[in-house]
């Protein structure tokens, strides 16, 4: 049976925020998505370090549901990122970006992988979310994220990606670029126009809505007094949306919504962290009582 | 039986935003506190207004339900505020105040309402808010709203206020500013400290949250393509709010979380409209139709 697929980036990140700094800790799309997806279901990974990826990091990434043969080691160094955090969280100032091996990646996806039950295309660029498509079986879920650097600077073929894709998970400024528009309903009818039955907006602090079929869907972020870090915070909750619609077997608009629910639990873990420490440590029962946490803060 | 009072402004307001403009429309905190209130309970005002206030503005403010006895008309010009809102609307623009009768109004309750069963004391100097307070006979609930010039300005007599409420609302900056902190979960502990056991912060176009006891609450706003002026929301919410906890003669958690959700959908119809143009024009069918959907953008 297929399993659930992530391209991405593995990544050594330097992050500052007002609670404390890390250098050249686990990072990357494909680390935080993996992490959390690996709670509900198998996972398979197509990504690239270099030669200087330490090994208490490949440690950390190989866990009993994750699937690294697709994960490729290439001379050079690994793809790092610096950044840092005000104490306005929403957004990350990039400081430096070194994109290392990551410059001449083009994915391979191993035989093994080639019949994947759900995809999920990491933030990159578009082009090489489409040489993965084209090596892969049609899924039953194609879902992506993108950033407002491929909005701008290759929309012809995130244009492409989008027509094959089920699901979008942008944040707001990305989804209000896309759409060209500042109006979310406004912006929920055209990006939805060019492909994605589904979309799904990230707010930071403010949590998560998702358009789907006439309806709205709209979740607050869960409120926390010991945030330390929100990078990855996006990514973990792709990976506990996806990684729960391949445990449910379903994509019905009941397990979207569960599963938006079960993606900002795994975002709340991942932001009281640096890195995956918090996401990589989790028992189902931590899970279990967040999610019913959030049907408290929503029920009326 | 004691009804509920409002004490706050009645306005002209000169709005321009991205979707037209209006000069002189009728407006002002307790304008549409009072006529969102009115579709639930009995309302009495206690405002102050000018010369040069309009006959066609007063029959607005005549409804069945709003006793128009503490409205007083005095010497002198109307307040009146001009504002401008750019495509993020989440915050005005005041291009010019003019208190005129507001500079020296010193709020006279009447005998008539001096047994209220809920006060609501709208954004005004904090000083104005305790002479209201000290005319009355103590309410089952008061609650009130204030901004970032009484935060800074005359933060002693707030916090005298603050002390008599049960009930804070106000916008996220407002409540870092009071709490100074940035943290919603510190800030909701901070500002509680300080009387209030009821925290609501309204969020803009991200909805509102409400914290009580050891919970918090949610809610989404309604998702509009055609709001037009966001001017009175957070006081149509008040009026919605207010009014719903006044007919359902309770303040349980269960009944506040549904009074969120009724000032939600008030403040969705106020932004439909310039002024009170759709906020005045309801049919109860239309709220209870709005309430039935907000449970379905929240339920999972």
């Amino acid at each position: 049976m297929g399993k659930l697929l992530v391209v991405g980036s593995v990544a050594l990140d330097s992050v500052k925020t007002p609670f404390g700094e890390v250098t050249d800790a686990l990072g990357g799309s494909a680390t935080f998505f993996c992490t959390a997806a690996s709670y509900f279901t198998d996972v398979q990974l197509v990504a690239v370090v270099g030669e200087d990826f330490p090994p208490e990091h490949l440690a950390v990434l190989q866990r009993d549901r994750v699937d690294l043969n697709g994960l490729e080691r290439r001379p050079g160094r690994t793809f790092r990122w610096r950044g840092e955090y005000s104490y306005k969280l929403n957004e990350a100032k990039t400081l430096d970006t070194q994109l290392n091996v990551f410059e001449t990646f083009r994915p391979t996806v191993p035989e093994s992988y080639r019949t994947p039950s759900q995809l999920f295309l990491a933030n990159i660029d578009p082009e090489l979310q489409l040489m993965v498509l084209s090596q892969v079986q049609r899924p039953s879920i194609v879902a992506l994220d993108t950033m407002n650097f491929w909005i701008d600077g290759k929309i012809g073929a995130l244009r492409k990606v989008l027509k094959e894709a089920d699901i979008l998970i942008i944040n707001d400024g990305e989804a209000q670029a896309l759409g060209d528009n500042r109006n979310l309903v406004q912006v929920s009818r055209i990006i939805r126009s060019f492909g994605p039955r589904t979309l799904i907006i990230k707010r930071g602090e403010y949590g998560v809505a998702m358009f789907h079929g006439d309806a709205m869907f709209a979740l607050p972020a869960y409120p926390l007094d010991d945030l330390k870090d929100p990078t990855g915070a996006g990514d973990s909750f792709a990976g506990g949306f996806m990684g729960f619609l391949a445990s449910a077997s379903s994509s019905d608009e009941q397990s979207l919504r569960q599963a938006v629910v079960y993606g900002s639990v795994m975002a709340s873990f991942a932001v009281q962290s640096f890195s995956v420490d918090r996401l990589a440590a989790l028992t189902d029962e931590d899970i279990k009582k967040r999610y019913i946490e959030f049907s408290r803060f929503t029920t009326f």
